[in-house]
């Protein structure tokens, strides 16, 4: 329930989650477990596309793994390779059609491809593709490799590597023939992309180490910026597409998207997060009764603040699990008298303290009005409210989408304004050296240790087309 | 997923939730966000049954109370006042006729009634009432009052406390007539049951108070041990059905059921788990360099051991937000080689680790052993295993439902037998008397300090007939 | 798509199918294909009690029989013998509650119960019952044999015969216990019940002989008014629970109710249904170029017609067969641009016709003004209407719903007035004679050969109530 | 229940519906209809695209038309212009993939197709243009129109006509731009299209007329072979893109598909039917007592034989009318003793009769052998069958799946052999003369009267590839 959960509701996101299997002969079942413990990554809709040496097998649907998938889907999807999607958003057009992984038919044999990412040139693409003869069926961005494969002579590997020197953006590609698996990773490495062991000669591959946990497979190695991997039966090759590559992960995987229990570039995410919160605390200290964490994404944080800080941790804000997509709405009436569906306020927790209230991130600064209200209501003496992540200025090209620079309660206003909005006592951010010392990445890595903090100071790896930029006219 | 979620899953569970509305004009409504608060006490069945002054609406369904109900069920449930009830289980006979509010009809006007605890007579009752031409029509002790108020005179307040004295056990009793609502608690107040105000002349009344907040309403107080409440629009009557009272409030509640922003006869849950938590490191304090909570029911009292110990406090241990009811179980290859569909170990949180395990309870232990086990295979150095809850060695009669001495590892194992069966490298259960402490009970309320604690001591506050005690020959 | 299924889409209607097996080892599976067959008698709730010689096993739900049933649940209603039931409508009060069988619970054992029929005396019952200690959980009529049961002393058998005397009306019921089957028919006989042969020794009961035909079953006999059977593993025994017996079969079951396959009293409906037709061309014939029949329940009727009249039968009226319950309702706009949904007229086939629409009945004249308006629009010269019963003009008080006489078209206008209400060049309905000849039963059964003719000529064979007559004022 | 019946259940069948609305306000909903009344022609899936003037919006599913959209879908659903597509099945590969309509989005704007009908050099024409650079996302063969259309140059008119020309066999297609729509069919005619008017300036397209009845629409005239059609505000431009066009619309359009109260090139389908009916009384009379006909598809032309031979007709066997996908199929067991879940002969009809049994085709003969049991199983004297189309002898290429030659019992077996396998006492076929005399078409047509009647007789009149004819080998 932070900020970027109630912004998620209302706007269209492409943060997605990919998986895939190698030579194992519970490939589907497998993709099945781990796409559902990538299933935070991406809600609206998942896929699985299986290879059984000869055919793929395809089946997909929208809505949560668990009502994708039956036991007889499953079953169907014979083979023993594998790889799954799950996806962000289908609002926004095209519906089941932009549910991945796709899968092209041809004479020279089928392929499934699934991304996670988004390109910044995504319509100049198109235009050159179209002007081809290429015919798009799906309103994504991930169609295109598709196309620009089909162009390229030789062998799939070389024709991969050289259709992604046309690419700019951040994406993560799964692609699956009858007997191969290939991987990419843009040269940037803005999403995350890990490899593992499952078996005795199973590989897999996944956006999250979470996944390998749930199946019992062993981590190897991430997945490096601009590598592009081919697997067969034989072993794997790794080759690189392109030769500058430069290490820019996401800094809001950390912040928000990944699960705390997985580890992005060897880095565990609660550690992360628990860390940012110490520092959060040694930057913008206060005295306080008790940290209350904004659930599930400020916890970690809010741990890391209150063992820094010496003030009690305490539950006080609490979410309801069973909340789901079938829920009435309440009246007007009811919303007026104050009925809250999701989130509420510890009374006999949070009455007459002062409380350090921690989030991940504000993005709009309507979410976080509410739950300073909320502790108010509930007889809060004093909030103060700490954000683990930076102030979101600049628009995202990359994936996540809080892409209206408009949107941005930071980009418009100061600290202090933005406190005054929310309505709490103080108001303090992480600052962005404060986050990137926090995760612990290293400052050899680059000026900023390797992340990608481009929404906080604008500093974007990729260059920037005019058509994504006027999109956002205030960006630079 | 502590200990008792892994039991439930497997075994018929009495444990329920009611909620009331009197005199407010979204009654309806009001029940639905009040049930949906108390979901966690039931996720079997829900149902409303609501009077507009003249006639009783019923609606009711198996499943989530987001699944039973439609915006046009609500619509349809017109009136003022309102009971609804979430049920735990209907396995075990009856499906859908044992959900409740039951609705009786009758020339002298319709009767709604809900029901949470479970009866110690209801065998000797029905055959008495058969005898006198009762008729039931479901396998529930809850439609045994119903019986008795038909076949008492006078008025129905009246009749209500002349039928309770026939009745031995836990109970909390809505019932429901035209203008008219009657609320009941057994003699020992073996169930929490509070009551609220809302909005100008509204009444409330629920399970948890956690149902108060998310609706907006102010909570007066808990209901009295042995108290019969009258409302009607006149106002609330309060009488007592009998005159010896003694509370005895069921611990399990404060260790288990309760949600932690619910507070139980005037105690908060969360804090009370967090102080066991805290004299639990006390008790049986241990070296260690991390302290992991079983999510979700031993986060409080992980963070009260952490913070009294002084050791960090981690989440090492992360539970599948997704999990439901249509998932796909692993086939019985992938569980060999360690599936895990609703829980992980955090591998780099716990490696190398001397970790202290904090769960609520253990019943069997079965679920305890897997624990221990995924956190040895996530390389946990050591683990040590608190429970925030003394041994439960005696079945309960009253409504949770470990009703079969034989399942209790605490009956038939001493603790050391069990620290090895669970496999951990040490074990230790709170005190009876370090749990009434951490809950905070005053000694005046009674030697257990007006808690029923009789699961681990086998001290019943209630008379038990012999064929509730056959079916579990080894309670003296 | 006759003016009686109009009818019913918009009233409650009790009419309901009953079917029984003993001593079979398909017994639920059985059950299931001959509810199946009889669907046509109810399609708002289905459901189905087993025995398995010592416990009762119970299913049931709202909607068609294939919805209601999963493989699962028929394969865990375990036993050899079975009662299941259809019901028509669960509006008007009860929902899921009304569905039966009921399954009653006490000391004594579990009894199953359902019932196709209405009793005119219920409401005296329940005022009696109720004074007794009764309470009633349904809105059914259904539920007071089983409080009747209860109050008589002796064997089951004699307690039934008991029971029975006390109630006033049209039933058929079927008892079940462990290991026996009670079958019961009201004095008149006024509901279809056969008995059949199944397998080795197994016996079958339904409400009508097409659900025979579908299993493989053999005809033995129908049921005799006031006959109450007993079937154990020895055999059956019949007795009477009354001495003066007049049969009185519902003549609705001939006209519309009944399958055209099924034999009731050893008369086939599509037979009768013809016959009438042919009769009706002789009491009313008119010179015309095609016979068109109100697709289903007109036809035989029209093929009976056609062939008398020596006039060529066509499909004039064309039903579109995939109407199901979860149709969007067309829009005011559309509705007045003349979609259509569920029934069209054949342009090229009544184009320039002269047209004999031949309908089972008219009941508010709605819907056969809509078919005449139809035939109209798509071209027919003259439309006659021929109706193969007589007026309606008297309610029913046995289970068939058009129960109040103000909504009777001919209880209050002249066969003229109805001819200018539906707008037809003419129209006539059979004679009373004409149905009783025409269904081809002997004038030695009695005045109306047997049959209950009441609501065409007001003759009803039981005693009426007062209440149940207030509710209908203009009956004598 | 005919043979064509049985054999679709078993194997995938190309045979659909089309239904387009140009110009109309409520041109989903109009849409919606349409395609319900023709869902006779494809249950598996079902879309919608709409155009608003601007941009397509899209929406399908599997399963019949009233499951596939809501209320809500159809709102949703924006716009004047529509086509809509029913599938009969979508087994073979690619699920919701293949579901049509499709909509390719291009830089030049969206487009939406659907199609009918079975292309004969599929294979060619996707090896050409995957060496073109295009990529399949479908199974389909209606994609290919698309490809080829983004490879032609000039306006969409000419581009189309051009495309069609490269497309070998049967189809009807409709394809929609933000302000146009288009309209071809093969020149051969194989598949039935017509043109109707709606409202004040409404254009509609459908593959049946009974289309336009449902939802008051005019028909005007059928769309001619080698016909295309451009629909836009300004008006209708038709014009030729063969122009050696040889009418032969597919006779089994007549014998089977269409439905009865559609006019197939102005010839109503119930009349063809029932006109074939006497002709085949004419061509192989018999002495008997009655003449049923197999439901539904077998009624017409036994009312015609019934007539012609002065033998009554009679409803000799009944089909369930709530058979649906959810059904439970009779265990083993059950099957052996005789359980019938669709189709029952009724006995007291057939019993000791000399029965005539009129069907509309027989495929592979093991339906119509089921048939004839069925009816001596009910006591039926004689059986003589009678089918109102003449042996199917070669396979179809033109989208009615029968392509497999070793499955037509016709094409091995002598007529007197199919007597025997099926049981009869007596069997004929009409005659190829006999089918398009009864169907009613002019000589002046051709020799096949303008029918294809190939499968028949091999008479094909599209070029055959040898890779389509491979697999079907004993096609000369």
């Amino acid at each position: 329930m932070s900020e970027l959960d109630l912004f998620f509701e209302n706007k269209m996101n492409e943060e997605c989650g990919v998986f895939g299997v190698f030579n194992h002969e519970n490939a589907a079942e497998l993709t099945y477990y781990g796409l559902h413990a990538l299933q935070h990554r991406g809600q609206e809709g998942a896929g699985i596309v299986t290879s059984d040496g000869k055919m793929l097998h395809q089946h997909k649907g929208e809505g949560l793994v668990r009502n994708v998938f039956t036991q007889q889907d499953i079953d169907r999807l014979k083979g023993i390779h594998s790889i799954g999607h799950v996806r962000y958003s289908t609002a926004g057009g095209g519906g089941i059609m932009n549910v991945q992984p796709f899968l092209f038919r041809s004479q020279s044999g089928p392929l499934g491809l699934c991304h996670n990412g988004n390109l910044v040139n995504a319509n100049q693409l198109k235009v050159y593709l179209e002007s081809e003869g290429s015919i798009f069926q799906t309103t994504s961005d991930s169609e295109i490799l598709a196309h620009l494969l089909k162009r390229q002579r030789g062998d799939m590997l070389t024709a991969l590597k050289e259709s992604l020197l046309y690419i700019e953006g951040a994406f993560a590609f799964l692609l699956l023939k009858e007997n191969e698996m290939y991987i990419a990773l843009d040269k940037f490495g803005l999403r995350p992309l890990s490899l593992g062991r499952i078996g005795d000669n199973g590989i897999v591959v996944a956006s999250e180490t979470c996944a390998f946990d749930v199946i019992g497979a062993e981590y190897i190695r991430d997945v490096k910026p601009g590598e592009v991997i081919r697997i067969d039966l034989e072993g794997i090759t790794s080759e690189r597409y392109a030769t500058t590559c430069d290490q820019s992960m996401c800094s809001m995987e950390y912040v928000y998207f990944a699960r705390p229990d997985s580890d992005v570039e060897g880095i565990n995410v609660h550690q992360a997060r628990k860390n940012c919160g110490r520092i959060l605390a040694q930057e913008a200290p206060i005295e306080a009764d008790i940290v209350v964490g904004v659930p599930d994404s400020g916890l970690s944080a809010a741990i890391g603040y209150a063992e820094e800080a010496n003030i009690p941790f305490e539950i006080g804000m609490v979410k309801n699990k069973y909340i789901g997509r079938t829920f009435i709405q309440p009246s007007q009436t009811l919303r007026e008298q104050g009925v809250k569906m999701k989130l509420s306020a510890v009374r006999s927790i949070v009455k007459d303290k002062r409380v350090v209230l921690i989030d991940d991130s504000i993005v709009r600064g309507t979410t976080s009005r509410r739950m300073v209200d909320m502790l108010r209501e509930a007889g809060a003496k004093e909030v103060h409210v700490r954000i683990a992540s930076p102030e979101i200025k600049f628009p995202c090209f990359y994936g996540v989408d809080f892409s209206t620079y408009d949107e941005l309660i930071a980009a418009t206003h100061t600290t202090e304004q933005i406190c005054e909005v929310i309505g709490a006592d103080s108001l303090a951010f992480i600052s962005v050296d404060g986050l990137t010392k926090g995760v612990g990445r290293s400052p050899k890595l680059g000026k900023n240790c390797g992340q990608c903090v481009a929404c906080f100071n604008g500093d974007y790896p990729t260059y920037l087309y005019e058509d994504v930029k006027c999109a956002n006219k205030e960006v630079k």
